[in-house]
């Protein structure tokens, strides 16, 4: 089993490159994804990063903006629009079908790891796919106007505002699920995607109960650095990791995830940061990182497997005898 | 002050035909629509009778089916079948419009009544439209299969079902609006539209307090009957009529009314009824009552109007002198 954390779009292009990469085998790829950015909407229930996962792992994501899906209308926005709807939340007909179904299973009383796995069995998916937890966690940030909610903050507002703090409302109450407990106990390696480190992966290794999962998986844990060259390749970890006191960097990443990782992936423009990295304790590949087309998704993939792979028997002789 | 009372498609037919025919003081029409057929899907509030007479007035009604937007796409509804969803609610995008902004407006705290005023200013129609409460209330039918909800038993299963018994549920604690009895008080006529009489015009007379508003409107009150010649021209009103123990004509529209009516207006295929109905102690109209185009709307609508006109002497003779 590989178990990649996965949040929003760089993420889910990394899972894709994993997915694919385990052609053979998809049922041994889990996708642990960031709930904290979920909110209610006109009643529906959304989960964003799940869902771009969903739909880039479907092969149904837009390639244009990474979210939604590819070839949408937006004729129900349009109408919210006549209605006077300032309709901030760019959904399409058919992304609404996944909140109304969404919400429709929930209601029903079924969990949101069942209902994300009835999602992902709709759409063809073969890998699993895991919300952080199944309690209502919700991520808020800390602004000069005051406390926002994520997606306010996020996509109403253009993450325009710098971010003093943030904190994860529910998250003492949340707990890993048995779905995510049985994949991270059986992971040959675990996968920080490039995601937000405050936001995409942070929420996820803030469940309680998980950092311990993570440690103690039996396999590797390696992370591909969401910043290169000191930029955000997509919204704005840079300027939150600067704005919380970190650099905006490589190193700053593999510094969060100290206590967790073996090794740490990052660009060919950050190649000068490894000894830094590595003086962590942890080992660092540098290669290409960033994502333009699908083969490079999966090229990362494999570099990233396999040096996950030449982690293995490091990892292996850290365990006390069996 | 035309205060129409309505259900569904012929009820907003003739309640366009009314709007067409004040064209020039279209305020002067309000429209008290069932709010009984009113149900949660997927987490929206639906009100399918409300939603019918606003799009017939706004002139964006689909002509084929009475229902549902001109001209609307169903990719959410595709998308909710490709989950697994038997999306037996016939929902188009921009209609799912109307049912997002209605529920996000009530989740703000406003009352249905502020909320279909709100969409009715939207689309731009003139008109008052009044749910007949601001408190739930929901029809309920005895099938042999038991009870069912008004739009499982309607849409889902087809209105198939033999009905033994209608009842609606909360109807004990709803209360008619300040707008509905503003409006009734000012009434220069009230108009029974053609819709169901037992669960179209029932659930609106069977809150608590509206049939003796009905009753003390200034203006005659008229109905037009949805049974011609023994037939209901829409939905199974007829049946249902059979089925409770009523004959299927409009005699027995004219009997279920028979305490609040000064006026009754049937088909020429009825004409035969009219000295039967007179006699249960109201007028009667014998006119074409088949509203096949907007033309005719307007034209059963003016003879509605006009007849209501020759009843008020008769009317205002029965008030007591001020």
């Amino acid at each position: 089993m590989i178990v990649a954390l996965a949040g929003g779009v760089g993420g889910a292009k990394l899972a894709h490159g994993l997915y694919h990469t385990l052609a053979r085998e998809p049922e041994r790829l889990a996708v642990v994804v960031n709930t904290g950015d979920d909110f209610d909407l006109y009643g529906l229930h959304i989960s964003p990063d799940a869902d771009t996962v969903l739909y880039t792992l479907a092969g149904i994501a837009n390639p244009e903006t990474g979210w939604g899906i590819a070839g949408d209308s937006f004729a129900a926005l349009e109408m919210l629009r006549r209605y006077g709807d300032d309709a901030w939340f760019r959904v399409g007909d058919r992304d609404l079908a996944t909140h109304l179904r969404r919400t429709e299973l929930l209601r029903a009383g079924r969990r949101p790891t069942e209902v994300l796995a009835a999602l992902v069995a709709a759409l063809g998916v073969r890998a699993r796919l895991l919300p952080m937890a199944d309690e209502p966690v919700a991520t808020v940030v800390t602004t000069p106007d005051g406390e926002l909610a994520f997606q306010d903050y996020f996509v109403r507002r253009g993450h325009r505002d710098p971010v003093s703090g943030v904190r994860f409302a529910g998250i003492e109450r949340a707990r890993p699920t048995a779905e995510a407990r049985a994949a991270l106990a059986a992971a040959e390696a675990v996968i920080f995607c490039p995601s937000n480190p405050i936001v995409s992966i942070g929420p996820i290794l803030a469940v309680p109960g998980m950092r311990a999962l993570v440690r103690a998986a039996p396999g590797p844990r390696v992370a591909v650095s969401p910043i290169v060259a000191g930029r955000a390749l997509k919204g704005p970890a840079d300027a939150m990791l600067a704005a919380l006191g970190h650099e905006s960097s490589a190193y700053a990443v593999a510094a969060l995830y100290r206590d967790l990782l073996d090794g740490m992936v990052i660009d060919r423009q950050d190649a000068e940061q490894a000894a830094r990295i590595e003086a962590l304790g942890m080992r660092v590949l540098v290669t290409d990182t960033i994502m333009r087309d699908e083969e490079e998704r999966r090229r990362l993939a494999a570099d990233v497997l396999h040096f996950a792979g030449e982690l293995r028997p490091a990892r292996q002789s850290m365990e006390p005898p069996t």
